[in-house]
């Protein structure tokens, strides 16, 4: 576990790793997830079948890049910072899409599938359904994003970064997590430091121990809301789970929504951050654009109090309008709430 | 030419034909326009290799169904009325995707290609460019879109409706003229008047002896923008051009952006049109809903002002946000405007 900052002297700010996904989002209402069994806010796996039942039911969408790391990875480019994305897509229309969106943004990107590959399940799309309170509820039917084999991953970005960044659901597929192991070895040899975000509550529930064992060893920068912290910890309060996890990360970042977020230093120091002003449409993406504002300011050497009030001011952008992926230049927006 | 309006017994109230396409829309600046040599405001038809390139240089763009006669038939849906669509997919992701969003409006579209299509050129995409303006600039890829066979025409739709309408942007693409010219022999055995739209200015400067024989000899409703109608005449001044096509049809519905519209009848009538207030944000679909809302009118057996004013309301919707398909329900939209 290191808590230096490599220097900057390393050709990439950030390397991000994730599945690579196209969100499909549709304003929803409550009965819906009631008749679908969805468990609002979460993200549950589904299988093709069921996907194509959710999408049947589903009124009009909207199709956008996705995926919880590569949101990052965009945010992380829209605040200028140099930053890669690993992760697979398949050779279809929708990789195609995901491909772009991330390039276009400034995102380095080599990840499109050979052709031929399309026979297999395609590129991962996420189903995600937006409730009038502005909550986010997903079904995620993974595709060949799942399938990251130890060949998709370019380990020599991982030695090159300041920091890799690595989404907690690529543990639901063996294939990947093999490969996220790799990485995290690679990370170790390296001195590159390694953060890493909880993703979900379902998620943490579904590898617990994992989990547990990655924070006290590998993780040095951790990403977690209230609900994912205390479902590791099983317990209901926050304040009990952050001094549980105090002290094993060099930084643990905690959000609590509209409450803010706290920032716990192994060395004991405690950040409270407040939350930006936004009016909620679309909460998806929150988390990852506030890891995105977190880790600019971290690879820009900026204090940890500076780095939680990046997070929060992209974090109100990312859900004051429908879709994850920033509407508008993150660099200018903190350049101009200075 | 019908004047008369058919029987609400008619088991359709209106039949849409048109391109089947996915928009992908980004917001650019003029310089874009430039660069990329498009004329603000038109439709450009591009081949596969020219849509590569311009959509390689688009930034991060949001996917989202268009087509103009399907946005037409989007709107009708919203706005309560019974209504299909003819148009040809690929089977392919961005065809799933169309027709997902047409059936969950409440458009009958029996229109996915057949496996073994997605080998020939795809679903038809258009590259939305949205300027600060928000004028929107459109480059198509046609695909299968253009390949309109009589065997995909339905015309026992065509004789089950009480009026068909129909987009200029099919007579690009000569299969699909045919395909339309056999709508019209069906249309007028069976008495189902025909609306036709003239689309584009460039479109009408493409097809003007055809249009203007069309016009003279087998529609009954014509919609077209100030742009369109001068670009018919070769005339410069709007009020020329309407004296021109007045008595052509049986309605001529002629729109001027914020300045509204004038409804002209083969009796000599004119109404005189006051646009709906809206912000603007993207303009596209706007031609496509005013459409929509006149004709759901039209079926309605409504007046001729109040078809119009039913248009404006739901032509000032679409240009509100970015994208043309309606985000909120139309009908609702229109009481609450009583």
């Amino acid at each position: 576990m290191s808590t230096l900052r490599p220097s900057p002297d390393r050709p990439l700010d950030v390397v991000c790793i994730g599945n690579a996904i196209v969100d499909v989002l549709a304003q929803i209402d409550d009965d819906f997830l009631a008749t679908h069994d969805m468990v609002k806010g979460s993200m549950q796996l589904v299988d093709p079948e069921r996907a194509r039942l959710i999408y049947a039911a589903m009124p009009p969408a909207v199709e956008m890049s996705g995926g919880s790391a590569a949101n990052t990875a965009a945010g992380l480019a829209s605040l200028g910072r140099s930053v890669a994305f690993i992760g697979k897509v398949a050779d279809d229309e929708l990789g195609e899409v995901f491909a772009h969106d991330i390039r276009a943004i400034g995102v380095s990107f080599s990840g499109v599938a050979a052709t031929g590959v399309h026979a297999a399940p395609g590129t991962a799309r996420c189903l995600v359904c937006i409730t009038p309170d502005a909550q986010r509820t997903m079904n995620t039917s993974l595709g060949v994003a799942g399938r990251l084999g130890a060949e998709d991953v370019d380990l020599s970005l991982v030695a090159s970064a300041r920091i890799v960044y690595i989404e907690g659901y690529l543990w639901d597929e063996p294939v990947a997590k093999e490969s996220l192991r790799a990485v995290m070895r690679t990370a170790a040899e390296a001195g590159t430091p390694v953060a890493f975000t909880l993703s979900d509550g379902f998620c943490v529930d579904r590898h617990r121990i994992e989990f547990l064992e990655l924070i006290e060893h590998h993780v040095d920068v951790l990403f977690a809301n209230a609900d994912e912290i205390c479902s590791l910890y099983q317990v209901d309060d926050f304040e009990e789970a952050a001094r549980l996890v105090a002290g094993h990360c060099a930084v643990a970042c905690l959000t609590r929504s509209e409450a803010g977020s706290v920032i716990l230093t192994a060395d004991g120091d405690r950040h409270d951050i407040a939350a930006a002003f936004a009016r909620p449409v679309d909460t998806t993406g929150a988390g990852d654009l506030y890891a995105a504002g977190f880790l600019a300011g971290w690879v820009a050497d900026l204090p940890l109090e500076e780095c939680g009030r990046m997070a929060s001011i992209v974090a109100a952008e990312a859900i004051s309008h429908v879709g994850a992926r920033p509407r508008v230049d993150l660099r200018e927006l903190v350049e101009e709430s200075r």
